[in-house]
């Protein structure tokens, strides 16, 4: 049983926590939160209880779910106490200061995992398993479509680090897990079409992205911060040999036909409901993973190269240039 | 080039004068009507002539689209004649009526084709080859559905020799064409759900079936006469080794997608537009026919097995008992 | 807290132990099983105790997952002894046993739910919610596919009661779920194609039934021992003003493409994976309604209805005589 | 009847020649073509005359299949004769040649139309026009997918002005066609990964293009010069009110299902089976443009318009910069 303790009460430490209590090979430490309010009603509804800072960093791993810039502090924090850490994506919003985190990790020789959860999602591991068996041949282009249901609110737009940083980076992560190479080349298009109100908090609500590989491998990500039919989110890699494709999930599997046409349910409407599975995959390669003593997946350099992405989109996007990728 | 005479400038006579007309290996010898001016427009549509009955038996062949109670006097006379004959289903309401016609173009032994379109979708064709190539392995459960769009008025009901007869007659017939044996039971469950004024005129206008074959193999069909969504013509053929369906066919590909669902378009609305290339197919198969010596498929025999089928499912309905089929 | 014995520790009571063991308002009082290895098994993955029988009977609630002779006598016992039941289908072979049954438990006064579990499932369970919500208009169609993935040894089936009672019982009860009436007539045709080894152990092992209610609606049950694409689940509706269907439910949306053609997954294996949603929906629909004092359902009427159906489908495939209902 | 010479009896020479002699407004005036045997088989295949080019400029109109090195000359020497033209894409692969011909054209007041078939495909012109309708709201993303089911020889390659006046030029206009509002921005990446061949013939096989309109539309073009899949055609525009697509055509609707899943038919192999209704739609557009003096399009300019982009995209390609529009 891995004992691990969750920082940060909200959105997100609520999935994490509810799948660590309900995990087999896990133990939930307990919940810390700057409000306590917070952490006390999680710990209620996980069966836990409220814990400090301190004791958060006391358990044998801890889960960062806590605010984007306590993120680093606190992997140093736990890297330097010995544990086995997740953090929520992103590490840190300054690619500088990701680095500096990373150094001490590397230094503490602790393991880190970093919260791309998409890549445990079953449709888009299925694909990326048939990928690698050479189901479809070589990967020549790759598509990666992801559309939010509705746009945040300018506020949150405005300390998030920009489209390219808080949302697209789950893509250039998967554009990096798929693709087999990295990136050599980025160019980035990108507007205000959804709401103004993100624009004037100096944000893009719609862009999308072209990624080149020094094979010639190509791929386009496309979002959008609002999608009338749901959370949109489809992968398409075309190879040699064929097309694999993942589509939408809808919550059931009823068509009401009329003189309208046949009409199947929207797709899946957020990341709770659509991603549930993978928040407990990837938990559970996570406990694995630190239980055995291998280094888990996606790491901290994951959660930096995917930044760098994010940083070049955010410049090719401001500039209408291509940014070459060291 | 094969000269076809067509005899009735209605619906159908239309189809398959236009056809007709187009066709590489075919010459339109002329419309008889007895409405002249139904004679006169279709001819000057398809660029053909007016002509007598008289003048239509006297072409190599001749097309019959007149109303159902002339089919069996017309078959006769064109057999007599020396004509090869395509003949709209049905060869006549009699099953008693339609053994004596058959005995006549036997005796003359002249080519005789009834006009069960639907052999020749390419859906239905498509999923027939690869059935008999043994896809599916041994045929086991077969279903077919089929529902028009809207319910006729009363008064054709009253005349049409009722839904077996007039409509199901068609899947019957598909049935015996898929199932590679002849059934040897029916039984047939029927009400008037969709219109009162159907069941006034002593008809139903909803109805399964149920087919066993000798060795087993059973199947069911559905008819409605509404569909909201469409013409619903479907057929699936489970086997040993694996389904094989043909589904709607719809306009175009397009999709619409918003909180609602993602919507195709309904199903193509009536026969005239789902058909359209089962009709020229079938009239294709006619001329090849003919023009080889070749005894065209399906005939005369299969006209009247699927009748004595629709007379077997009228008689069930009425008495609420399966009927063994000689 | 609802504690909850569960009596058989084989393949469905370790479906309802795990989900007990979850579920956050029920505590699983323990195990009892006449194999004790069994129980003492289960018993660990769970987290629970093995209990004997007596314990069982002493329980607030009793879950009877032991083999189908058992289950009339179990009900009686925890009748009499005012326990809540839920009994996994049949409550027994016999219609006057379950009569008796339902007596005993009607003098009791203590609530009785059957597993019917397909009543739960997502998919059927939003087909059937829409479905009263008039979308589809007044229902006169309805169609239902069961077709398992692969055939049982023939020993089983010898002891299951036949195809009907064993594995129709389900889809005759989501037909009278779904019809809003009950069924006045029904018809069945069966024979063996699967597994010879089924025939001569006296069963059949494919099998269509046709229902009609007083007011006219018709339906058709298909069944099949074998399905090489999965465990082929599906429902279709079709009414006034539309059509409701659920379709299979596949492991992934992955999809792949080559001149083969696009090809999705095929359907979930077996009813373990295709109907884990429903079993979970079941229990706490009878933790719900036990917790609130409602009467749950389906109850054991409609576990006997279901019976009488199959009893009659059984009647009718050996006679091929249609069945009046009463 | 408009009176229609056609000039070059390859293989879209022959697509048009067939369209034009089974249409019912207009008569095949004969076939040129500098291979005699070529102009030859085809004019037998349609039952007209082998002419001159002389004489197809005597015709009222005239229909250019000719190789793409004639176009602007013979375009030229119709509008001197004062005849309507429709010419195949492009008008020439130098912008500026067919900026002088387009001169030509305007001084003879005559009608041009450039044979971008694909806006006249049911599936497209339908999206365009639920597009026009508002049904998806204002238009945010558009996604066009292009891909060839097998390259072309490299020696095709080598005269063909490369894939992107080649092959996207199609798209391009797509593109145009559907954003309502010119591009602003271009950039292309641009690789060769399906046969190093057409590397050496200084041509690229897989491409991916990004255009910004000024209002801040974009749009994602994908192009490879092989899908074993079949011809894959496919656009998706996304609105701010939802999603409209058009998705690939099967020749059937058949679908087989076995272990390995559900399987339909793959794309339609390539543009003579998937644009045959387009090229029939285009026709007829020209024919009654030019029947009622109303200007065709897309005309001249369009086809200007589309080669400048693909000027553009190529541009782009060889330096990774992108492209600002005028």
């Amino acid at each position: 049983m891995l004992d691990i303790a969750v920082i940060g009460a909200g959105r997100i430490g609520q999935i994490h926590a509810r799948n660590i209590a309900g995990h087999p090979r896990a133990r939930l430490a307990g919940i810390a939160d700057a409000v306590p309010e917070a952490a006390a009603s999680l710990a209620a509804a996980t069966g836990a209880k409220v814990i400090s800072l301190d004791e958060a960093f006391a358990a044998t791993a801890v889960l960062i779910g806590s605010p984007t810039p306590t993120h680093a502090d606190y992997i140093e924090r736990a890297a330097k106490a010995g544990q086995a850490v997740f953090c929520e994506k992103p590490v840190d919003l300054s690619a500088a200061r990701v680095r500096a985190c990373l150094g001490v990790v590397a230094a503490a020789g602790t393991p880190l995992m970093v919260g791309f959860n998409r890549r445990f999602d079953p449709h888009f591991a299925a694909l990326k398993r048939r990928l690698d068996a050479g189901e479809a041949g070589r990967l020549e282009l790759l598509s990666i479509i992801s559309r939010d249901p509705t746009p945040p609110p300018p506020a949150y737009v405005a300390a998030s680090g920009g489209l390219f940083r808080d949302m697209m980076i789950h893509d250039l992560d998967m554009a990096r897990f798929l693709l087999g190479e990295e990136p050599v080349e980025l160019f980035a298009a990108a507007s205000c079409q959804v709401d103004s109100g993100i624009g004037e908090a100096g944000d893009v609500d719609t862009a999308i992205v072209t990624l080149r590989t020094a094979s010639g491998r190509l791929c386009q990500i496309s979002n959008s911060r609002r999608a009338t039919y749901g959370y949109d989110q489809r992968i398409e890699a075309h190879g040699s040999a064929g097309l694999l494709r993942a589509g939408n999930v809808t919550a059931t599997s009823v068509e009401f036909a009329d003189g309208s046409g046949f009409t199947t349910d929207p797709a899946l409407p957020f990341f709770l409901e659509r991603y549930a599975a993978a928040y407990r995959a990837e938990l559970d390669a996570f406990i694995t993973a630190v239980s055995t003593g291998i280094a888990p997946t996606p790491n901290g350099l994951d959660g930096l190269k995917a930044l760098e992405l994010a940083d070049a989109a955010t410049e090719s996007a401001r500039t209408n240039r291509a940014v070459a990728l060291s």
